[in-house]
């Protein structure tokens, strides 16, 4: 990615190469460091952030970090102010997701020493988040730290985000410092993993010597690539029952187009993995349902299991894409095509980029000289949930239902950890955004909020349970700031009915009943209380009716949990007793 | 301290220790070794949490800690569920600063994590707080980390909590479990500073043959000790105008009560610092107000600035405590006794006990033998706070007086950052606990609750900022559950008012109005709006009744400020102002 650089002398600079015969294109580093402008340190970073198609970013102001903010007031970017750094880092991670940057700003300490969970959150589930503090002045740092917000040193803050990014850089040097943006922003994008910069308050406003980066060397296709990927015809010319099993990696490193163009040539049946949910869109026909191992669906778990080829694109086998290690994906049938290695049988190719991969695949399979691969595609019946007979009251079965009749184009869902993410997986959703992985509570609210204002195209349905709403709900708040209208589906079942369920009834999974509908009234926004499935009917009509935040407090017994929770926990719950003695 | 060891063995040990002649204590450690007995891990962990005083525990549940909290379950510990982590470490660290030792029962990662900001405050505060984590099984840490809550691998979590804690124990290893418990716990208290301690799941239940600990050997005064007691003695002698001048570390070591006796042999008044307010008890004929250098009562600064001996008691001189380095405090006259050594005038006195010194200090002072040092107390006006002439509006003056009306020994007072803070300083109180150094907003309202739970006999004023609200005011939810009735007054100046003040008016210094009276009603409690005078009387004298918690919304005007909170903008708001260029 080339740097931000937006001053004329770089404009100019630019006409004058497209101008010149291809080949000088090659200039010698040595020739570039001689266009130089002088750029304020801020500025440099705004425009990088802006150039990578960030028009909003996310944080909390504190003394720390005003001259940033102040700076940034000056340019096109908008800011939000959250309630909670824990929520500005949940917010920035589903943007991010979304727009393939994300950008936090916090204060030091207070602000960055708290957030630190989200951002472990986005390093283990793959996210391009920037989180951006500011610091105490340079001259400072030679002293003992005796000033607010510092805990141990000076240091304390960057080693902790040493252990929670990718990458990190301390911008105290002027001759370094553009580089230092650089390599981070760099770093941040091409592992899709958090990045950190650290600026004292004093270097904000710092005049750097800055200069045009060199165009970044592309990748020479390896011969690994190439035989990678013969096999992998080789292998679908002779197969009778292919599946393409899509994974997290193809929405982290932006695939989902490409993979979408792979799956038309081939019309081949895709099911994607729990994490990977929606980086394949379940609208499209070549669709087949997400692979849970046992689990999921019942029929999706025996068409997989049985194909002779397993092409799997981006998939990261967890404890939990594997089903808790329940997953049978024979070793004979499946390709397994990460990042940056391809795995079949029992041989591997490395330094294979997944990228490079399937743009080669789509290549290969669309041209007109070749032979046309094409497959027949199944009808796999989603599972069917069928509420208990007769059952009066509301249930996980009759939300995912209901819900499944709304969904369109329209809507991203966005879903906390509990009970909503197993229910989630049943949802038909062209974007699915959660935690899958790290499964932190509190991430549904505020991430639905980054989701909707990084596409403002699609309304965020937030799943979330009581107990995940109450770390951070009030979040709320800030969408009808905003003036944004997400639909928060409230799991209400008085309890953290998951550690319930792979345990055992105790006093300390008892959540208090809050009147959820008359907090969001006390916020600003609407809110109504469902407990029959007619009730939530109207609800949902309300909500989709509504152009506010619409709240919906779903009631549900303490005994109900989603089909995929319950033979989840059936199977976590035995570990977990044994370990209770 | 001793360990926790209740088993019958033990006490029969312990019995035919005390039957023999007094020499024989000094048993040599090999002896002590053969006295074993067989307990569970957490059975032994829990013991030394209750022998410390400690009843009850807060934290929230999740499956790396399942088997812990049943383990607790079958001990007589009380367990305070949270709604968020960040809470939970508040809670902890308020009634740790009341009983000596608090304590933090988390998940790993997206629990641990989700709390470090909070363990950060209690290290730089100096509160004797233990976290306490589970974490996946000791066979799974050679593996990847593919599991769920993970970041880098198994290490991370440990690594970033060495940044913030005083001592860390993973007890991974049976044969020193013991020893790495006991460790963790005299470091946390005799440095009065977080600890933490990691506990793989499957080493919970795990039988430890658990020895009695050697008695601690007691520290011998150190010469230092002796001459620094004597040049102090000395120099009280000569004073005409001498003052105590009492800080957090007094708090901090428990020496409260040891130095009221000192002030009260010599009849010496008493200034307390910013961070150490309330560690002398301000209803004390003695006390003769906070000192807070130029922000501060004009007349306390005054008075201690002219005196020709200032005996400073664990005081520790950051940014705050000297109001911005404002404070004039002449080595001349000063003589400075922080935990571990004593400085006067120009040299130090390395290794002297804070305990010891005062211990000293009263023995000489008290004892019938020498001449007896009294002092006369001055009458120091406390600042009178005028609310702005016939201003019909509630204002933090009204709001300072009509509290200070209300005070006495039935309260505590808790607050959060902000203009609550610096209002705060105003209130005569006996107890108060703020995060007044590291300065991290959301501390206020589980703070108030963990401070209840400590002490029951006072009931929590919780001073907080609507902003410092918005961050963990929903923790009011806790107290409502567990029946207990502090009374939250809310400063709502619809936004980040202190940063407002040392900048200038931005949008992003704007906070959502809440109708947080509703709110309060939402989670069952009581609330509600006050916006004149008239009105937060009745509002409070409605507190006052009310066996619940009750919330007031005191609605005050945007340029409404306290007067230190205005010196103190003043003075810091050129700085930042400079640094926004
Ligand atoms: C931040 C955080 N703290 C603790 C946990 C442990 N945990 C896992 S599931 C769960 C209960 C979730 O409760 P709720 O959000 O009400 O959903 P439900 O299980 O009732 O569907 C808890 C506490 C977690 N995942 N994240
Ligand atoms: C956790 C945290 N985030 C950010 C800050 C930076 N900060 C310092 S004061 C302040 C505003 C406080 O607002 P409020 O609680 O409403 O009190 P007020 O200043 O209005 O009295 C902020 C955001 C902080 N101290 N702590």
């Amino acid at each position: 990615m080339k740097a931000g650089f937006c001053s004329l002398i770089a404009l100019q600079f630019r006409l004058l190469l497209d101008s010149l015969p291809h080949e000088s294109i090659t200039l010698s580093k040595a020739a570039m460091v001689d266009v130089m402008t002088k750029r304020k340190l801020a500025e440099y970073l705004f425009d990088r952030i802006k150039d990578s198609g960030v028009d909003t970013t996310f944080g909390i102001p504190g003394d720390f970090i005003l001259p940033l903010y102040a700076a940034q007031e000056k340019t096109k970017l908008k800011t939000v102010v959250m309630t909670h750094e824990p929520s500005v880092g949940y917010a920035a991670d589903a943007y991010a997701r979304l727009k393939g940057l994300g950008v936090g700003l916090v204060t030091y300490g207070a602000g960055g020493l708290n957030m630190i969970n989200s951002v472990g959150l986005a390093y283990a589930e793959e996210s391009p988040l920037l989180i951006i503090s500011g610091s105490p002045e340079t001259r400072y740092r030679s002293q003992k730290p005796q000033l607010h917000h510092c805990v141990k040193n000076f240091d304390t803050q960057f080693n902790v985000f040493k252990e929670v990014t990718e990458s990190q850089a301390l911008l105290a040097n002027p001759a370094t410092a553009q580089d230092e943006i650089d390599r981070v922003f760099e770093t941040t994008t091409k592992y899709s993993r958090p990045g950190y910069i650290e600026i004292p308050r004093d270097m904000v406003n710092y005049e750097l010597d800055v200069q045009e980066s060199a165009p970044s060397a592309m990748e020479a296709p390896s011969a690994a690539l190439e035989e990678a990927v013969h096999e992998i015809i080789d292998r679908l010319k002779e197969a009778q029952q292919p599946v393409l099993f899509v994974g997290v990696e193809v929405r982290r490193f932006n695939l989902k187009d490409k993979v979408v163009a792979l799956a038309e040539a081939l019309n081949i049946p895709v099911v994607t993995s729990i994490l990977g949910k929606a980086s394949f869109p379940e609208s499209h026909p070549c669709f087949a349902g997400n692979y849970f191992g046992q689990f999921g669906n019942p029929k999706v778990k025996e068409y997989v299991e049985s194909a002779d080829l397993i092409l799997s694109l981006g998939t990261v086998l967890t404890e939990m894409e594997t089903a808790g290690y329940t997953a049978k994906l024979p070793a004979k049938a499946l390709i397994q095509c990460t990042a940056h290695e391809v795995t079949a049988g029992h041989h591997t190719y490395h330094g294979v980029n997944l990228r490079s991969l399937i743009d080669q695949l789509i290549d290969l399979t669309t041209s007109k000289v070749k032979p046309t691969l094409r497959f027949s595609l199944p009808s796999i019946e989603p599972e069917l949930i069928e509420p208990k007979n007769g059952d009066k009251n509301l249930t996980v079965a009759h939300m995912i239902n209901q819900l499944n009749d709304m969904m369109s184009e329209k809507f991203a869902v966005v879903s906390d950890v509990g009970d909503c993410l197993y229910a989630g997986m049943s949802l038909k959703t062209d974007i699915f955004i959660a935690p899958g992985y790290y499964s932190s509570m509190g991430f549904g609210v505020p991430a639905g909020i980054g989701a909707q204002i990084a596409n403002p195209k699609r309304r965020s349905i937030i799943l979330v349970g009581d107990g995940g709403f109450q770390m951070t709900g009030m979040e709320i708040s800030t969408a009808i700031k905003l003036g944004i209208n997400p639909i928060v589906i409230l799991f209400n079942n008085a309890s953290y009915a998951m550690l319930r369920f792979i345990d055992q009834k105790r006093d300390y999974y008892d959540l208090q009943r809050w009147d959820y509908a008359l907090l969001a009234k006390a916020l600003g926004g609407k809110g109504v209380t469902a407990q029959t499935p007619e009730e939530f009917k109207q609800a949902l009509k309300d909500a989709k009716n509504s152009d506010s935040l619409f709240l919906i407090d779903a009631r549900i017994s303490e005994d109900d949990i989603s089909p995929t929770l319950r033979r989840l926990t059936d199977h976590f719950g035995k570990k977990v007793k044994a370990s209770i003695s």
